[in-house]
């Protein structure tokens, strides 16, 4: 094991023991290299690893004392991952494409059942949907932006169905995403067509899913999303 | 942004735009800190966190010219990140249990599909997984063991499902499932009895794949997953 494996162990059992728990400070780098006989070079690398995975960001203000801070960002680590694995061009877009069918359908029916529940929090999401989708029906609207939109309106469903795991993939699939859709774009024959058509199935999921139908929210969001790809050619 | 932070969105793009392919080496340490005019331990840096989330390895022998090799291994990038997000505690375990199910119960229809359209490979897979259960089904297995081989036998569906970000994604959460598994065996009125109903069930999603039963396939593995769940109380 080279030496900033050591270090990034070290860490990782102490954060799992609870040692260094959320929002406290690991010791600063000098005192991790005093302590572990290793270099602070060593030391740096190890939590930069950590930061890169978004489970601590950098100590801020007061030089190398200032220890790195445990954060938990799981979007973050694998969101870069996943962002590095699709640059070196061996994760498929029909792979993700698929995932996403899997993962959105499921969020929205989830999302559904929360409604149907009750479940705190359900207005606000199904608000903040409608005032994307609201947007992206300005007939001004730029195609980046709105793909931003878009993809929020995306992700607000996914958030709604309260999975933090699958929230931390479908976020780290966010660069994926928007990397396809953007080709995709290229190659249409008509972007303001086919705008009009995905406002018209967005509003078809957000529909469904407020009025708690979860059969036909899962159903509407797997016909866009491979809608879109048949279309597009990606 | 930091100086490795430069570095690795350098190489993120180089990377991105197929400058250096897979198999192929990095510019060595010093080449990089000369042509970036960064110091070397910042491109050491990077080096490590493209080395975490899989993106490279350390090069080999020849000291600091020997640049580091573009792989790809996206499921050892999700794994570390999801290990460690597991380690800080804020991936509750219900979410891991419910993400499981519905990529799992995904892959075995996948699999099953691929049995009836006769797709290559198919039958190596069976193989396999009836192998690892033939193992399970010693009765003198230690619990240890037993827990090894069931990871390996649920994996071996979803590379039968090949989607490789699903591939990476649940072989990320190999770590999390084997911790919850472990603490559920300790919590278990009797092993015995637990390790005899599971073998019935690993049984029943194997013989719903190799007949291309999708339907059945997904009700019994979904059953197994959240089955020893409750019972265990994880």
């Amino acid at each position: 094991m080279r030496t900033h494996e050591r270090v990034l162990a070290y860490l990782e059992e102490g954060i799992a023991a609870g040692r260094w728990g959320l929002g406290e400070r690991l010791p600063g780098e000098r005192a991790l290299a005093e302590d572990l006989g290793v270099s602070r070079p060593s030391v740096r690398e190890a939590i930069r690893v950590l930061d890169a995975l978004g489970i601590v960001r950098p100590g801020v203000g007061s030089g190398p004392n200032a220890g790195a801070v445990v954060i938990d960002r799981p979007a973050a680590g694998l969101g870069a991952a996943v962002r590095l694995h699709v640059a070196t061009g061996t994760l498929p877009v029909r792979d993700v494409v698929a995932t996403r069918v899997l993962l959105e359908s499921w969020a929205v029916a989830q999302a559904a059942g929360r409604v149907v529940d009750r479940a705190p929090g359900t207005a606000a999401h199904l608000e903040e949907a409608r005032r994307l989708l609201a947007r992206m029906e300005d007939d001004d609207v730029a195609a980046a932006a709105f793909l931003e939109l878009d993809q929020a309106f995306h992700l607000e469903f996914v958030r709604m169905a309260g999975n933090v795991l699958v929230e931390a993939v479908m976020t780290g699939l966010r660069g994926a995403i928007g990397g396809y859709v953007a080709v995709g774009i290229e190659r249409l024959p008509s972007w303001p067509r086919t705008a009009d058509r995905l406002r018209t199935e967005h509003r078809a999921v957000l529909d469904a899913v407020a009025a708690g139908d979860a059969a036909a929210a899962s159903a509407a969001v797997k016909a866009h999303i491979e809608g879109f790809s048949r279309e597009a050619g990606v």
